[in-house]
């Protein structure tokens, strides 16, 4: 059974799950995400509402105080408080936390704590309602989703965004630059500051906790994507690079960027700074783009510090497994230790459908390099926009990532969670099992499929071995048999009672 | 389109898939492992009739001779055959065969070649059929198994592994133990060496080209896994121990495995040494059992190197990021090089319904440290038999985690698939992105649920982001707009018009 509980602290009421397990195992708690739940058309309540104060996070953190989020955040982690404020006093951790967005619960993003996952949403021109999206946005936090960008492009971008961040309980981010070119009509070269500093300040009012700006696309950098396999992919780089050239400018979101700060320190939103030139196949991994934009990238980092502002930096994409530690060594050493955010990697551009899979396996590696955040890819990727099914999916396979990375890096608690399901597997408690795996539902489903009875939910074997070949059932017996004692027995004996094959 | 192509070297005669591409793009030539197809009730034809000869392919390849199977080997590699020779004399490669599996299209499996997967098959006592299994088989090398292996357990063993060997045009496994137990009805302490050798030679007569040995289970180790959190989680292992310790004797796998050497050379067949005390959950990893087990594998490699018998040895299980990579440095120095053959490993135990997930993050990067072959993990995994699906789910994932291993090696070659379909996905020749992709029809519907009509399949753009912001459609643009000469000019011009933003 999987029930909601909270741990207090010093002002705060932190929700998780415990999965209460049969017998005298003791229950074991897992972080959650899903938030106290509402009816879409009234939003969520206001939790941070009381909390709420004139200066940011990293302020804060630097002076030596300890904010109520970052309690929060810290007994979510199971770490000292301590921990929390001085990473985020370095730079090297970041809380999301916008003070329109009252709503959300806190959580901090840095490679010293969990590994996090983001889920991506938003309705396109083509396809998908308001309504949907509000769905998904539950959907994927119900799945574990740290936090979850609304990528909405199309109309109603306004009404869609301000339905999610109401009933988001987890940090929403943004892409401004599509709500501005919605505004211009699609046509790159209307753009202007202007209009995208109006922009970033409507979705800074309504909530929103983290947006990617696309500042490091250069007008210098764009001729280095000429030559590349799969040119500019990222569609806020693409937007910027289509304007620096026609206008031949800097990208403005560069030479604005202070300006940018100020905003930004207004309302405690963090940056996630974008990487335009991200590769977009294996073969264009770790170029001079990407790498140029990277460096930029840390110059950026360093300015919004200066501000007190919230950064983290964004990256690829696609990159072979063997390329995949220098994205992170680079980044580090650019972007002074400021949490690194990346899309998947893709481990290969082979397998339109299942980039769920491709990916978990990069982003896995890159978890345990470092990456803080990792940002979800779904079965549609390529191909189409995600629905429900597709968010679960993309969802699943990140939370695994996710949870390796943990495991890799010796995050303290990880394991207890594997240890666990391991231990009732190991004892046949199959209820146990169901409920301790990440996805209960489609573990039971699986096992039901060949061996259906409630009988079988307490045999000793399932359909894969049956009863005869059951390795587990065999140790049992060996370990009731009195195996220890035997054992014990055959090592004071000597140990060695036969004669090496290797004799003559 | 995809068709099946051929080519022709010294008396071989070697299938590819060949994908053809729109427009004058050259086709892409992919490894094939499906065969030549036939009716299930007669079997296929029997290729190698013609080759056989007395003596095993690592004599062969000792005495300086290329067998047919080296030539047909080297051609679907696409390297030069004195490679393949000189690997598998070496010890560092198996090319498995069967003088009696004369249906077999001959493969080779070392560090040196393209990573392999082995698909498990086979019934059990509680559920599926011959007919259901030799559908499986095929399926499964339609989606690119290198190998099966037949696990039967249950009745009707021998029959369904006939209907197995004579439609396959890949090598089979099988674990000899499992059958051995069947016909002393389930009861390990009526196990003898008598009846394991004929168990053997009947497999052997009807072609098995690998059988899993668990000779490194030796008495003293067995009590090394008792404190473990799942104890022994390898049917053949947990057998063998509970065997050894009611016996109180050595291992007769072990005891008599010069014998089973002899055996083995007389048909051909490769050992694949079962590593029964491998780690069955993140807790047991890389622990004193599983190593000592390692230890005794290196010795009994070197043992059947002495007889010119082939060996692979096999490898985890579940194992967290950080100890893979000792897992295989460890075996390839106690083994010789011997080809590594792992299972997984998992990189968490959390997620039962998807460890194809969980496991191929593990199996990535393993192949990319050298292991050879990799057998598949289905989403039933611990859960129940996997049916027709899950065998394609386990492929398809298995698949993706050899091929990333295979770029992260750098393999000549392996980069061009993945070349082509980023091209073709830059281009938008979506037909020719599906016709590319590991799972054609699953990429094309995946892209038909939000676009289904005709004229989207030539659309520059998807419904992921629409017509206005497609970055690939705008990347375009940017090219055909002279992105290029614009880019040359201002890169002349000096590259810097703007005052950098760091300046006062």
């Amino acid at each position: 059974m999987r029930r909601k509980v909270y741990v207090d602290g010093a002002g705060v009421r932190v929700p998780f799950t415990e999965v209460v397990l049969s017998g005298d195992h003791a229950p074991v708690r897992l972080y959650d995400t899903s938030g106290p739940g509402s009816d879409p058309a009234e939003g969520l309540p206001e939790l941070r509402k009381p909390w709420r104060r004139g200066r940011t996070q990293l302020a804060a953190a630097r002076a030596g105080i300890v904010t109520p989020e970052m309690e929060f955040a810290a007994i979510r982690e199971g770490v000292d408080v301590e921990v929390v404020r001085s990473e985020i006093a370095a730079g090297r951790a970041v809380l999301p936390a916008n003070v329109n967005h009252p709503e959300s619960e806190p959580m901090v993003i840095g490679s010293r704590f969990l590994v996090k996952v983001n889920a991506n949403i938003g309705t396109s021109a083509v396809t998908s309602s308001v309504a949907e999206e509000v769905e998904k946005l539950t959907w994927a936090t119900r799945w574990g989703a740290d936090t979850v960008m609304d990528l909405s492009t199309g109309p109603r971008i306004h009404q869609t965004r301000e339905a999610i961040v109401r009933n988001s309980p987890v940090p929403i981010g943004t892409v401004p630059i599509y709500q501005a070119l919605e505004k211009v009509k699609g046509d790159p070269l209307k753009l202007t500051w202007e209009l995208f500093r109006q922009t970033v300040i409507e979705q800074a009012e309504q909530g929103v906790d983290y947006m990617t700006i696309h500042a490091g696309v250069l007008l210098e950098y764009v001729p280095l994507a000429a030559e590349r396999v799969t040119g500019i992919v990222s569609r806020g780089g693409s937007i910027m690079a289509a304007w620096c050239l026609a206008e031949h400018r800097e990208n403005f979101l560069y030479t604005h960027f202070r300006e940018l700060c100020e905003i930004f320190r207004e309302y405690d939103i963090t940056f996630s700074l974008g990487d335009g030139l991200r590769p977009g196949s294996i073969a264009d991994a770790n170029d001079e783009a990407q790498f140029a934009e990277l460096r930029t990238l840390g110059e950026l980092t360093h300015i919004a510090w200066e501000y007190d502002v919230q950064v983290m930096v964004e990256g690829p994409g696609h990159v072979p497994m063997h390329k995949i530690k220098e994205n992170v060594d680079r980044q580090v050493e650019l972007c002074g230790g400021a949490p690194f955010y990346t899309l998947g990697p893709l481990a290969t551009d082979i397998a339109p459908a299942y980039d769920h899979i491709t990916s978990a396996i990069g982003a896995a590696m890159i978890g345990w390099f470092g990456t803080a955040m990792l940002c979800y890819v779904t079965p549609k990727e390529h191909l189409g926009l995600p629905d429900k099914d597709d968010v679960k999916a993309g969802m699943i396979a990140y939370k695994i990532a996710a949870h390796a990375a943990d495991l890799a890096k010796g995050h303290p608690g990880a394991q207890e969670w594997d240890d666990a399901l391991s231990r009732a597997r190991f004892d046949f408690r199959w209820e146990d099992q169901f409920e301790l795996a990440l996805d209960p539902e489609t573990a039971r489903s699986y096992h039901d499929q060949t061996l259906p009875a409630d009988a079988a939910k307490t045999a000793h074997f399932c359909s894969m071995c049956g009863p005869k070949f059951c390795s587990m059932k065999i140790s049992h017996e060996l370990r009731e048999a009195g195996m220890k004692a035997k054992s014990s027995e055959f090592v004071d004996a000597g140990g060695r009672v036969y004669l090496p094959v290797t004799g003559a």
